[in-house]
């Protein structure tokens, strides 16, 4: 089944301890498609700048990204400048220019608007809900929020999640957006907003996912290089929501399996600058890392020789 | 086979957001052996004051835990006071006396010498070698350490790296023995300090194996109710080296079930305050446990049924 997206695409300068790359494609958007793009039709909706070449919509159509819906406005696309230190948590933000995203109103061309899978990339939750009003009926809709948006619209981002399906954020941001410590209340809590699915992503420590009684999680996978964490949460999602449309079930079986795809795009994504190695990325090498996944996660059956009470 | 365990037995004084206790029994070799009397033979090495009484040597004794090496010295039983915040992540230790502990010269009796399995509790790592002299070619030596030691005592630490086959530390200390940001890379440091296996315990985040070319990652059991972390690391401990111990194998499939008993072991350590959930155990509580850890990591095979590329 084929995925909307809805998000940003911008230009990235990053620097980590591992190098530095200026003005790369990047943005939600982006990062999500790409990763979406192995497993499912993508369609795109952002807006992009004069600067934005058709060089660099080639980096989306080489994945068969349908990119009609990336609209291109006048002035600048959309910079952000960070910078990471050596435990790769946490970008540093140095310089944010909104540039034609500051006017960001997400149009829905009309033969995209019953894509049965949508999802809402990381951007005012009053956009997010104007997303809905344009799509029919969607089978399914995910949504990544941020604390931005958690502190100063909570109650634009409570309407929106009365409104979608699956919610897929940090942990930071799920006790945020609870007052929760509890990382197993605070996804009740979240629950109870409306999302029927959670998925929470923790970085180097993976992901877990909360649906009806059953919580699953899954690893980051160990990378001895990671270059930069850029965009791993947009690929996660990618991933995840791009093997559900794939294969447009969303029982408890497949939505395990699409946690580990997630993190493997997550995985696969951090191991280069930019969407350099999701760019790249071929179906069998994501085959074979979802295989070492189990590798890392699955044991024997319980073998007690010597149990004594 | 059978353990000794060296380590601390104390007083604890604990506060955290869900309650307080005042003087309740801990220590490294308290709880690492109540979690380990479930599966193997226990004998403990240890010191006490002359406050602690039959009725403290009975928490043990219940549990048949060979307590002929605990000595009771003259003076007062280590104390420790500490209280944790809503994250649970990091005791702050409010008040530590060492009392009979400062003075804790292990000796170990004649009849325990030949244990096959020997863990070293986090104490100085002279004493650490000073254990390992008394003993005879023990089957396997499982050792924990900590940041203080790291910082003070480098060199002597080192040395007892040398000497075991198994070291059971947390992520930050991973990185503080290896100056090494990358855990993996990390890993591989110590590894070439020692230890063939490398187990690092990573709080609510779970526990990582290394060993020879296989990494394995449990994640924590989620708990709703979390009522104090204290003792969680050498109650993981227990579980490993216990479950280890049982099976008297030290091959892959067991390493794995062995972290995922140790992640058992110490998920019902926090549930309650003390050694009070580690008390009361039944051997099918232990086992329900470790199904459901299943539950939480285990995915069926791949089934992407609209793969595109």
């Amino acid at each position: 089944m084929s995925i909307l997206v809805v998000g940003s695409v911008a230009f990235d300068s990053i620097k980590t301890p591992f190098g530095e790359v200026e003005e790369v494609i990047g943005g939600s958007a982006t990062y999500f498609s790409l990763a979406a793009s192995y497993f499912s039709e993508v369609s795109v909706v952002a807006v992009v700048g004069e600067d934005f070449s058709e060089r660099h919509l080639d980096l989306f159509r080489l994945k068969n990204i349908d990119t009609r819906g990336m609209k291109r406005a006048r002035g600048r696309t959309f910079r952000w400048k960070g910078a990471y230190g050596y435990d790769l948590n946490e970008a540093e933000t140095l310089e944010t220019q909104l540039n034609v995203f500051a006017n960001f109103k997400p149009k829905i061309p009309e033969d995209y608007r019953q894509k049965p899978f949508v999802f809402l990339g990381n951007i005012d939750p009053d956009l997010q809900r104007d997303v809905l009003r344009q799509v029919q009926c969607p089978r399914l809709v995910a949504c990544d929020t941020m604390n931005y948006w958690i502190h100063h619209k909570l109650a634009s981002l409570q309407r929106t999640l009365g409104l979608v399906d699956i919610l897929i954020i940090n942990d930071a941001e799920a006790r945020q957006l609870t007052a929760e410590p509890n990382l197993i209340k605070a996804a009740r809590k979240i629950r109870d907003l409306g999302p029927k699915i959670l998925v929470i992503k923790r970085g180097e420590y993976g992901a877990v996912l909360v649906s009806g009684d059953c919580i699953f999680t899954a690893p980051a996978y160990p990378l001895e290089d990671v270059s930069d964490p850029t965009g791993a949460g947009d690929s996660f999602a990618g991933g995840f929501v791009g093997y559900l449309a794939s294969a447009g079930d969303l029982s408890e079986s497949y939505l395990k399996r699409a946690i580990v795809f997630g993190s493997v795009m997550a995985s696969f994504n951090v191991e280069e600058f930019g969407i350099r190695r999701l760019s790249s990325l071929t179906f069998p090498q994501i085959v074979e890392r979802f295989q070492a996944f189990k590798a890392l996660t699955h044991f024997e059956d319980l073998n007690v020789q010597a149990a004594r009470v």
